[in-house]
């Protein structure tokens, strides 16, 4: 049996997320789409604000494929930008808040940003940026009530509802020819150099929203509390993801366990996200801001294991933990410690053991696999040989712009390799033991900071830690920890250490112990880098 | 902003549904997935057993596009052949159980089914379709239990059991290179002429299961009642959706409506599906047959808009029912009556009104509209102006097979034209008024028969209705209408012409009305094409 049909356009239409929007706008119009503060949109208004915002676009001359930045918070232009950003044709780069002139001046720089979407609260290192570029770029000025109020402006520059009032609400703009044109730019906050801007395109986006529906089970109407700031992966996805199911996205300019406790039940908040670090300042924030309910709040967690005290602390609130794994090349999420049925008759202790593991694919993701040695092979399945995660599906980057050497070092044979060593268990699911750069090497044995992290959450006085390598004459390198200890909590560096030696392999305890807070990226990570740098000191 | 990078192995990988049986086999390989009768396989083991089967066919020579056509009931065989079939690189070839040795000998032909796996209960069907076809093929031969004792036998035919178990469970199959490589086969039943071969693509069935998980919201682990025939559009694809969702199928190889209760008391059964004239047997089944859940169990229908009386009396049982249409040529449903929110403030015959329209497209699918006129306009959302249904998609068919005469009638003006006839109400929900054959044309008038067979439908002593064109000196065209009633009503003829007459436009009522069995088709729908044969005699 043999045939020769061509797709064609009735049969073969470019995968793109900004399907969902126009789907959703025509089927639910009346449903609210975006709330935030007093604000709130239903998908026709917010369909007509991104159309808007795509038609003011192409007013200023942005074309297919320019790059429109966006340096903003979780307010709902940030939201709009996902969906009028591309269908005015351009690539949406959106910048981490965090970032410090010079790196931003960078990125505007290489991604050839045409124009810049800025917060007022943002706007003194938007300047910065864009003087140390030298060259002029449209500014769009995002005025949110609830900034702090500023004095700074940029010449030329534009309000944002002013410059979107001037575009055309019945302009529906465009969508991909090809459903591999670049979508998003996000750059990577690399621990060393420049970051690296990693392109998705439309095709990928569309497939990581359904997937995610898929791998999370998301119901009709969810109510999403956006806490994941949308420059960050874009949030994960979820802007597309809750255009697909018809939900509606409660913006948080600010993570404040407070306001999300509140929101969350204002709203009747169905499904959020946040760091371990998120999950644990709700946790532990004071007994009056906090609510439990009597309904079950899916909530994604990724970037760290979340330890077992903060999940059993989450599920008493009514919070249901899934521990997801990704990269930014990777669109977020693509593993999850997906539920087994049997894991509802183990203890919570042991259930949060399991859930603490980075686990399987999700539907959208083709292949994971665990592989070590040269020619690398997979690992065993038994939760002892470590190897590095690799990964193949439709939702792993394009590659890094202009950085060709970057792309096939990272896409080749066949997989995209992540960095993350890790372990494959009995059943199937992968566990990280490291970034291969977080390993330590001491006397030549491997010590995973991972495993002596755990170690040291076990210990009740501990709020945070984190280890890494401190060079050693003698061993070549010892584990250094950096730990924060719960408010009112007490222990000595020695008891600490003890403590550690007698929960794991001694030989593995570290040698040092640095109380104090601990530096942290925009989305809650810890700075690795700058405890190495640190811990070499 | 330009980037050069091109899809490769890593990052694009083509869309096949196979992808859902390899993951679900991976992460729950435990949980069960299809269960028939005392017969029940987990998703290792059916996985095991798709394997084998692609592997059986490779070492008969079934080699990459080769067709390969399944006769069978819904047993646990019809479901692995839409994995295993697929794995060897083949093309599936359900056939319709109720077709004529001569009609299966055409699509056997014209197919070039290069293998045939066949119910022993359908081998004097196959048999005169093979001895009709004149060359020989490959048969493999389902032994169910269940099925009525014949001694049929076909010469050099292998057992179905045996002819796996000669294959290798560890070849994991062959994946598309091509996600438009052709997945499927299906034959329309066109109610005039041979039928025609729709072409199914990967790319299509894996966006039809995405897209049917998102718009009927089906969550994690579903358990699936196996009522709609899988040789029928693939059972709307839910042998693949179930496997992306991790559910259960529970087969069943005839519908019968006491069986149908049983087994979802039985097996917890959360979906299952039916043509209105299943939902009706259930809802008019004696009592002792019936029962009554204080669950809810989702229920999809097509083919036929929903009568109200019978949501209302499934939905006393605990059956929500999601109205939704497509065709073959669709891969199935592609629009849903989807319930909004304020809907549940209606009365119960308001909302069954609503929910009896065809509605809005399901997620997967780009595009739906209603045109007429020449050239082709949208029609004006009034409920009352009417047009073709026009649809565009990836869940459009490639083309029907070795057909481009009637491939470029249908797919022209980047549209598929469905040939049916609908209005489109203020809401944006289409309402089917009729296929374009349907209407009767009386005087000038267009008189849709699905309005006369609605206003029959109110009638309570009518249990089927349906309502063709009876040709007419005077008026060119007549109504007549083909009516059963509910066990042991009586009405007369016109009584009920007058009941009609007094229900919509006097001019629209039947000016004849034939009691007695409608003719069916294998799925349930009313044989328009032979009432119509019937009326013109």
């Amino acid at each position: 049996m043999t045939d020769n049909y061509q797709p064609q356009q009735a049969n073969h239409v470019p995968l793109t997320p900004l399907s969902f929007l126009h789907r959703t706008a025509d089927v639910y119009p009346d449903h609210m789409a975006v709330v935030y503060n007093d604000r709130q949109y239903t998908w026709a208004q917010s369909r007509d604000r991104c159309c808007q915002l795509a038609s003011a676009l192409k007013s200023i001359g942005i074309q297919r494929e320019d790059t429109v930045a966006v340096l903003a918070f979780n307010t709902p232009e940030l939201f709009e930008a996902h969906f009028g950003v591309p269908m005015s044709g351009a690539v949406l780069n959106t910048i981490n808040t965090r970032l410090d002139a010079d790196t931003i001046s960078y990125i505007l720089d290489h991604g050839n940003a045409k124009a810049l979407i800025v917060d007022t609260e943002l706007l003194p290192s938007a300047l910065d940026a864009i003087a140390a570029r030298g060259s002029a770029m449209k500014v769009v000025v995002i005025n949110d009530a609830a900034a702090p109020a500023t004095d700074v402006s940029v010449d030329g520059s534009i309000d944002y509802d002013a410059f979107i009032s001037a575009g055309d609400a019945n302009d529906k703009g465009e969508m991909p020819e090809d459903e591999w044109q670049t979508l998003a730019l996000n750059y990577t906050s690399g621990t060393t150099g420049r970051p690296k801007g990693v392109l998705y395109h439309h095709r990928g986006s569309y497939l990581m929203s359904m997937g995610t529906v898929m791998g999370w089970a998301i119901p009709r109407h969810p109510v999403y509390l956006y806490s994941v700031p949308m420059f960050h992966c874009n949030g994960w996805g979820h802007a597309w993801t809750m255009a697909a199911m018809a939900g509606t996205v409660i913006c948080l300019r600010y993570v404040d366990p407070k306001k999300m406790f509140e929101l969350i039940e204002e709203h009747s908040v169905t499904h959020f996200g946040g760091a371990p670090i998120v999950l644990n300042m709700m946790a532990n924030a004071p007994k009056a801001d906090q609510k439990t309910f009597d309904r079950t709040i899916e909530v994604m967690t990724a970037g760290a294991p979340p330890p077992a005290a903060v999940i059993q602390r989450m599920g008493e609130f009514g919070f249901n933990i899934m521990h997801v794994y990704g990269l930014t090349e990777t669109y977020g999420h693509v593993l999850q410690a997906a539920p087994q049925l049997h894991w509802s008759d183990l203890s919570a202790a042991e259930r949060s053991e399991l859930v603490a593991r980075q686990g399987v694919r999700f539907p959208m993701n083709e292949a994971v696999d665990v592989l070590a040695g040269s020619p690398p092979k997979p690992v065993a399945h038994d939760g002892e040989q470590m190897g590095e995660i690799v990964l193949r599906g439709n939702t792993i980057m394009k590659g890094y712009l202009a950085n060709e050497e970057a792309t096939s070092e990272s896409l080749r044979d066949g997989w995209f390799w992540t960095g993350d060593l890790a372990v494959v268990h009995a059943d199937g699911y992968v566990q990280i033991k490291d970034r291969a750069k977080d390993i330590i090497i001491s006397g030549g044995e491997n010590i995973s900071s991972v495993e002596i992290e755990s170690a040291l959450y076990k210990h009740e006085a501990v709020a945070e830690a984190a280890v890494v390598a401190m060079p050693d004459e003698k061993w070549g390198e010892t584990p250094c920890a950096f730990v924060t200890l719960k408010q009112g909590a007490t222990v000595t560096e020695s008891e600490l250490i003890d403590h550690v030696g007698n929960t794991i392999a001694r030989f593995k305890r570290p040698k040092k112990i640095v109380f104090g807070e601990l530096p942290k990226t925009a989305t809650g990570k810890i700075q690795k880098y700058a405890l190495r740098e640190q811990a070499r000191a």
